[in-house]
């Protein structure tokens, strides 16, 4: 089977993309260790790559501390004022250049590994604004990793989820039996979920929509 | 003064790049311990940063070692063969995807400190086939930040020594005074610099062009 690298998260996105990649590869998670408050998506992370059979990789990256509130004790996790205002302004949680910074350690791997695809379960239908989240950016990605790297042009950069809606992702989640109960979004990473910050609010809308209980918030 | 972020790596490039840099800004530069066989580099940069009196960030990234002789120690630094060779094929010290990543963690920095400019000291005119030291991989980069960060617009690359070849670089650095003595180039990293990698001739012959002493083999 041919190797392939997934960024996995430990929310229900990237799982998905980890179940959706085994279907065709030999996938090795990256599991990134960036200094997020909720480093218990670690822990997740770790353990839904071992229900899944496959191999991971923890990969620390020091960010800056000052540029976000996923980084930053200091500084509050937004709880969800208003969709609309969610989709016109690029939140306090969002992580200066971080889809970049992942993708591009995962195609520093998948080099190295002779991998042929990265999978990374990033999408823009729901997603509060963040820049690195949407087609474009993936595709203006893709040219400089085939200009600037040795197998770049050979190497094929999925985003299945990327025009999906949570829902849409859960459901998908669900036919894959992806462990749902593993999962882990919130990102105030305390001992239960917060139930009212960005991540919390997307992921109880779509399990609403669907009719489904959600087996972390039960 | 505007802020500015310099990539760092202890070579006579970087040390340029700091040294045209603080003619404008006030610069940070960012040094990476990425598991380099050269490690010494790191030292040098740090004293390079010191006698600049600029501030400096040392940022430890995970690189996977399987893919470059650089990191992985049981593959042999090639020594030079032939300038022709050289030029066509990408060497086994190349390191898959590294100033992607080192830019992109400049991003992020010079986003969360609003820096405006990003200094890299890469070039292309004699250096071994590096796909990742081309002008037009920093103008593919260029438009990835511009879509897919939330300040990349305003965020300015600046490559100024692209197109100069390593002679002319040391004419710039004598110029501003950079201090030579403190640099590293040498891939080995032993307690003196052997001589024989690429780094080594390349460094060697602009010394040899400009008829001058380079005061690290003195």
């Amino acid at each position: 089977m041919k190797k392939a690298i997934v960024l996995l998260s430990g929310g229900i996105d990237s799982a998905t993309a980890l179940y959706l990649a085994r279907k065709k590869f030999c996938p090795t998670a990256l599991i990134f260790d960036y200094g997020q408050r909720h480093k218990k998506e670690i822990e997740s992370a770790k353990r839904i790559a071992g229900k899944a059979g496959c191999r991971y990789k923890v990969v620390k990256v020091n960010f800056p501390r000052e540029g976000s509130a996923l980084l930053n004790a200091k500084m509050s996790v937004p709880t969800v004022r208003s969709l609309r205002e969610i989709k016109k302004t690029v939140p306090s949680t969002y992580v200066p250049a971080r889809n970049l910074i992942f993708l591009s350690i995962a195609v520093s791997f998948a080099e190295s590994m002779k991998a042929e695809v990265v999978f990374i379960g990033a999408h823009s239908q729901d997603y509060p604004g963040y820049p690195d989240c949407r087609r474009e950016f993936f595709d203006l990605f893709r040219k400089v990793i085939a200009f600037g790297t040795k197998y770049g042009r050979r190497l094929k950069i999925y985003v299945p989820l990327v025009d999906k809606k949570k829902s849409e992702i859960i459901k998908t989640a669900v036919r894959l039996k992806v462990p749902l109960e593993l999962t882990w979004s919130c990102y105030k990473g305390g001992s239960a979920p917060c139930g009212i910050c960005d991540s919390c609010f997307f992921r109880k809308r779509a399990f609403e929509e669907l009719g489904m209980q959600d087996p972390c918030y039960a």
